[in-house]
Formats: structure tokens, C-alpha cells, sequence
């Protein structure tokens, strides 16, 4: 590379993207591969979501003939590599995946069709292939599955001098952070950084260099375990063990930041109930089809909704002004639900809300639902009272709404609370239990309150 | 440290901070000692929220004693470190921080009252206190602010060798990852990483080893747009530098795992609409303060339906089974609205969507809306339509409900599109528009889409 290219990360905007697509469009591909010459892999994957079929086929063989599809193909969604497969020979497919990471090549072939897998597997040669088929036995999302087994590792005995001509020569680990340090079984002893391994004397063994006191984690560990351990212990990889305590892989920071993206955005799309919908893809059947039943939950709820508003028919015929009631109430106690809810998903999710802390963040929920709940039951109580059609039946009515809301708001944020801790316990994630679930059950409950608060102060 | 503590994260359980909380309230800080003797501090800080005032008290003090204050301190949240400032002497708090990077004094600092802080700067004595001094002056959230001012460059006429001794002498910069390059003005050249400083022949000139090809941010760019540069490069650290090119600080992964953590934590609370709470206070007062404006979103949206319902009464009065749909027509409505802005925040919020792509997620949302509202009126039609009650207009009211889904979803849809993408173009935080105000906006209209609808039809 000449020259001196120093780039700030805003030059990578908008309108670079839209020169490319049109670029592709036009079919300049001279341009275009001068272009990718001087473009980050990283950055060439953003240009796909933009592009139509015809356009992302005739760049991923512009890619793959400037052997860059490669570092690409580990940037791209689920959508885009499955559609590269297909739409490729096998033989080149393979080769491409024979040049990569194992455990990125772990990652692409588990999200194939099963026969895809087979087939490219045994197209892959050598070392690769046997890496990757131990990868893929261990379950999805664990250590086992996400880790590295290029890493670096040597005996006790190895000297610093030894140690450094080892890196030398090291072809192909993608990034040495530490040294660990095996016995004769390959059972991890120790580590110890490139910076300490450069900082010593030439002849001083391992062994007097390592720290004995390490963070490793078991190949079963899930992933978003293993992602809160390294950002905890500030690690730039942590050791992964199986389970008599062998080195097995390594998995590394850049990975844990993907980890925890891709977590943070399951959490959120979970909480929202949408289901696995990918939010890079516009496959609007696909889309539907995912969020269709995360719907049902809210379904049942409003067809019980009406059944009980139905018991209480003879009441809203006698007073007609009850109905109108009837969203506030809903509407209130389904934002403090949320409000509730996603502080204790979220809380749970980064480690800061134990089964242990149950009662207390109980306790501080329903506090603050029975403040809140007052707050905004004198309001509306207030705001009912003014009106001349409310008063039909003296303070009664105002009475009803402010109580109510002062109830519902109370529980609400109870139950918001209850069920993402009663899913934590029964080790079902909360996040998935928190979006329909909670809105649904606090919306039945209010309407039922209502009327019952109403029943009995009205009639 | 002797012996060997090979230590798997599933150690560091509950159990053992029970245990820890046991020893502190009981006071046998004999043992404690020994136990913080042998723990990270990332894990001594996690004991904190289990601890009453006086019992932090008495850990705070042991921890000054033991010298770990400081690197417990800058795991602590902020309520906890305001209580560790508040109660120790001045002179005492700035000993400590005198002791600790330059980017994590900052973050303590500026969560401080103003006084507090001038009066701590006035303490903290040399260097440390002119680089916080300076990172003050940077706007919080940017990476100015979060940069640390510890980084290794050398001159471009440096040997290898000469680098390695420079390394070897090095006292206190807390990770060194690349070897940043710069000319005589302090200006950023190149950048090689310690595997090719130790890679290579002693007597290689910087220049020759670096490369020019390089990421680097503004001091004033924003923590997230950081944080989506190094982990879309994959880097272990990322240069920043201030207006005419001067290399001054550097941002490493370790920060940007934390600014992604804390950034996803904020988009999912102001999602919730319960503003700036903070998930480890168990203050119920503040919490209260903090939700309480948030909820007149839709306290207004429930008055406004107050309104509307009002204006339909007449119709109420006729058929009072009308009101038994209200609930499962909002529940409905306001389910797929949060479905379609969460898709969309949590799209824009990872670069995957953008103002170029509103077209095509409204086309996309839109789509899916009318479908599933298709799906769901023909399933809420049908079930009205079996019970005699909801027959007394023949098939006229199982109508004007399957229609009000159909419409209503198709429009929340959209709308859970809209407001997202219109704050992104106005450049409010999407995240911040998507909860309270979402959900409110398709209640108001589903309630009038449907009594306007039960009226065409029914009357």
C-alpha cells in the first residue's frame, strides 16, 4: 500500500454506499474493483443490504475473482451467505471456506441447510475441515461453539528467546493477545502476555513468567456468559477448557462484541415480541410468518377482554360513560408494566438483578407503582370530576376511575416485575416472557378491576 | 502468588457473594481480607448493591486500607461511588485517584457535583490532574471524553529494537495493543501491532514496518459511532485525533465494550419510556421522579380517548356490546406498532437501517401489517360472529370489528415506522420517540378508527 492513508471512520458515510450501488448498477466494474481494492472488507458487506439479486451476484464473483470474498463472506447476514451459496459452485465455495477461520467457518456452515453443510464439508480440505466438524458438535451459541481453536500455546519449559522465535514463525493465528502456557497434557497452567514475554530476559522459562491465576471458561458455558466474563475481567480472550481441564480454543474479544450485539438485539426484538425476525432482510412473507404468533398471546388476552366486559353488559348499559374509561386504564397500566419489565430484563441480562435481590426489587416496584398509581389517580380523578356527563352519579364515578388507576398501576408493576423474575427461575429467558405477556395480563386484570370497582361503588 | 487458581467464571457464584455479604454484616473482616486478597476487583465491586449504607462503609474502608479502592472504584456505579466520596476525606479520595488512568478519573469526575469535583481536581497533584483537566473540556459521550491519553507512539525513525526497549522500560500504560506512529508535530503516520514489533529484524526502521493504512476518530465524534468503528474493523484500540491531525488519546475495546453495554441499556429504558432510571438504585423516591413524566404521554393519549369515546356515546348507549372490543382493538394495534419501532430502533441503532432505506422498511412494515391484519380480522370476525350476543345487527358488528383490525393494524404498523425514522431525520434519538408516544398515537386512532367505522355500518 503506498502512500498514506489515514482514514477517519466518518469519511465511510452515506453517500459512498450510494456511489457503489450505482457503480454496480451501472456495471462500471472497473471503477468498482478499484473500489474494493481500497475498501475494508467490513465495509464492503454494508453495500448488500442495498443491492438487488442481480446486482449482489455480480458482485460476490467480482469477490470472489479478487479473492476477497473470503474476509467479506464472515461480514454478511444469514440472508446474503445463504444466497451466495446457492448461488455458487460448491468447489469455489469450498475453497473460499478452506481460506477462513475455522470458527467463522463454523458459523456460516451451522446456519445451512443440513445436506449444504455435508456436502461443503467434505469439499473442505485438510485440518480446516476437521476443526470445523469438532466445532459444530459442540451446541449452538456455548464457548465450544463460538471459540477459536487457533491459538497459542506452549510448554513450561519453552524459554522467553524460544517463546518470541515461535511467534516469528507463527503463519496463520489471527491475533496473539497472551501466551498460554500448557503441561504435557495439554491442561492449561498459566498465561502471560506478549507484552511480558518481550519485557524479559531471553532465557527465563515460562513457567517463572506466567501467572497461575487465570479466568477460563467450559466449552458448555453460554455464550452470553462467557461475553459478560471477558468485558467483566477487562480480558482481551479468555482460555476455554473442557471438561478435564484441557486448552480446547480460545474465544476473543472482537467475537465477544459481536456476541454482545447480537444478544442485546435478540433481547430487545424478544421484549417487543417479533419472534426471529431478521431485521436486515425485506422477505415480507418470512417477516410475517415470524411475527404472526407473538400476536396470539395479545389475541387471547382481548378475547377474554371481552368476555369479561361482556359480564358487566347490564352496568355499561345502565351507564355508558364507563367505556370511555376504559383505554386510559389500559393504557396506564400497560406503560408502567413495560416501565417495570424491561428494568428487570434488562438488569437480569447485565448481572445486576439476582433471584436473590427478588424481594427487594419487589418491594421497590410496588412502591413505586403505589406512588405513581396516586399520582395519577388524583389526576384523573380530578380531570373526571370537572366534567358535568361524569357526575351523573355524584363523586361516584371520578371515585371509580381514581381508585382503579391507583390499583392497576400498583399491579402492574408488580406483575411486570413477577414475570420476568418467576422465568428467570424457571430458567426460561425473560426477555422473551416480558413484551405480549406482561402487556396482556395487566390489560385483563385493569379491565376486570374496573368493573369490579365500578360494580360495587355504582350499584 | 502461589499455587495454581485456574478459575472457571462459573466459581464467581451467588453463592460465594452471599457468603462475602455474611462476613461483612457479621463484621469478621479478618477473613474478608483474605478474601479480597484473592478477588478480582470487577467481582468485589458486584458486592456492593447487596449491602446496607453501614455495611459499604466498613468495605470501603477496608478496601482504602488494603489499596484496592482504586480499582474497585472504577467498577462501581454511580450512586456508589457518590456514596464513596461523600463519606472520605477529601484528601483521601484524591490519593486514590491519583492512582488511576487518566480516562477513569474523568468518568468519576464529571458524575460529580461541581464543587466536589474542582475541590478533588485542586488535590490530585501532576500529570494525572492536567490530562483530566484537558479530557474534562471534551463533551460527555464523545470520544474526547472517553479516550485515554495513555497510548505508546514513537517517531517514524525508531528501530524495532529501540521500540522493544522502550516497551521493556515502560511503566504504567495499562494495555498496550498497536504501536502508533508519529512525526516530529505529534501528527499520526502509521501504526504496527506488537506481534510485528517482535516479528521482525532489530535494526528496521518504524517506518518500514508500519502501516499507513489506518482508522482513526475525531475527538468529537459521538461514544456509539466509536464503538461501531472498532468493532466493524475489529480493532483493539482506535486513535483519536483532534482537529489538525495530532494523535491525542486512544479509545480501547475494553471501553467500547462498556459504551456498548451502557448504550444498549439506555436505547432499551427510553424504549420502555421510564427516562434517565438508574437499574441499580434501589431508591424508590428517585425511581418514581425519574418514571413519573414519562407516563403523560399516555395519560394525555387516555384522556384524549376519553374524548372521543365521549363523542361516540350515543352509539354506546344503542349497542353496549361495542365496548367489549375496545381492549383487544388498542391491544392489537399497539403489539404490531411495537413490533415494527422496535425492528426499525434497533435497526438504525446498529447501522443496518437508514433515512435512504425508509421507503423500503415502509413498504416492508406496511406489508406485513396489512397482512397480519388480514390474518387477525378474519379470526376476530369470525369468532364475533359465532356468539348470538354480538349478532342483534345480523352480521354487522362481526364486520365492523374484523374491518377496525384489518385498518388498525395496517396503520400501527406503519405509524411504529414513521415516528422512528421522522426523530431519526430530525435527528432526536429514535429510541427516545418509540415507547410511550408509539403506543399512545395507535390507541388515540384505533379507538376512532373503530367507533367511526361501528357508525358507517351499524347506524
Amino acid at each position: 500500500m503506498e502512500g498514506q492513508t489515514i482514514i477517519t471512520t466518518h469519511d465511510i458515510d452515506e453517500l459512498f454506499i450510494s456511489t457503489v450501488v450505482r457503480l454496480i448498477q451501472r456495471r462500471a466494474f472497473l471503477n468498482l474493483r478499484n473500489i474494493i481494492a481500497k475498501t475494508h472488507s467490513a465495509d464492503i458487506a454494508r453495500w448488500f443490504p442495498r443491492l438487488r439479486t442481480e446486482a449482489k451476484r455480480s458482485l460476490f464473483q467480482i469477490l470472489v475473482e479478487e479473492k476477497r470474498m473470503g474476509e467479506v463472506l464472515r461480514e454478511l447476514n444469514s440472508a446474503d451467505i445463504g444466497e451466495f451459496v446457492e448461488g455458487t459452485e460448491p468447489p469455489v465455495v469450498a475453497g473460499i471456506l478452506h481460506t477462513m477461520p475455522a470458527d467463522d467457518v463454523t458459523r456460516i456452515l451451522s446456519d445451512l441447510p443440513v445436506e449444504k453443510k455435508a456436502e461443503l464439508l467434505n469439499l473442505i480440505e485438510g485440518a480446516t475441515s476437521a476443526d470445523v466438524e469438532r466445532l459444530l458438535e459442540y451446541e449452538e451459541k456455548t464457548a465450544g461453539a463460538i471459540m477459536t481453536p487457533n491459538f497459542f500455546a506452549l510448554s513450561e519449559k519453552t524459554t522467553a528467546a524460544e517463546a518470541t522465535e515461535c511467534i516469528r514463525e507463527l503463519a496463520d493465528i489471527e491475533m496473539v493477545f497472551y501466551v498460554y502456557v500448557v503441561d504435557e497434557e495439554n491442561k492449561l497452567k498459566g498465561v502471560l502476555s506478549l507484552r511480558q514475554l518481550v519485557a524479559t530476559k531471553p532465557d527465563t522459562p515460562l513457567k517463572d513468567l506466567m501467572t497461575s491465576h487465570l479466568y477460563t471458561v467450559h466449552t458448555d458455558m453460554p455464550q452470553e456468559a462467557v461475553a459478560r466474563a471477558v468485558a467483566r475481567y477487562n480480558l482481551l480472550a479468555i482460555p476455554v477448557i473442557n471438561s478435564i481441564g484441557q486448552l480446547v480454543g480460545i474465544v476473543t474479544i472482537d467475537d465477544v462484541v459481536d456476541v454482545i450485539r447480537e444478544e442485546n438485539t435478540e433481547d430487545m426484538l424478544k421484549m417487543a415480541g417479533t419472534g426471529a425476525v431478521d431485521i436486515t432482510s425485506h422477505a415480507i412473507f418470512r417477516n410475517t410468518r415470524a411475527r404472526l404468533p407473538w400476536l396470539l398471546a395479545s389475541f387471547a388476552g382481548g378475547l377474554l377482554a371481552v368476555y369479561v366486559i361482556g359480564i358487566f353488559e347490564t352496568q355499561l348499559q345502565a351507564i355508558a360513560a364507563l367505556a370511555a374509561f376504559i383505554p386510559i386504564i389500559m393504557g396506564m397500566g400497560g406503560n408502567i408494566g413495560t416501565q417495570s419489565s424491561t428494568i428487570i430484563v434488562r438488569g437480569i441480562a447485565i448481572g445486576e438483578v439476582s433471584l436473590k435481590d427478588t424481594w427487594k426489587v419487589l418491594w421497590r416496584e410496588f412502591s413505586t407503582g403505589a406512588l405513581l398509581g396516586t399520582a395519577y389517580g388524583l389526576l384523573l380523578g380530578g380531570f373526571a370530576s370537572i366534567f358535568p356527563q361524569f357526575r351523573v352519579h355524584a363523586w361516584k364515578l371520578p371515585l371509580v376511575v381514581a381508585l382503579t388507576i391507583w390499583v392497576n398501576m400498583m399491579i402492574a408493576a408488580t406483575v411486570g416485575t413477577i414475570i420476568p423474575m418467576f422465568f428467570k427461575r424457571i430458567r426460561v429467558d425473560p426477555a422473551i416472557a416480558t413484551g405480549p405477556f406482561v402487556t396482556t395480563a395487566i390489560d385483563v386484570f385493569g379491565i376486570l378491576a374496573y368493573f369490579l370497582v365500578a360494580t360495587l361503588l355504582l350499584f
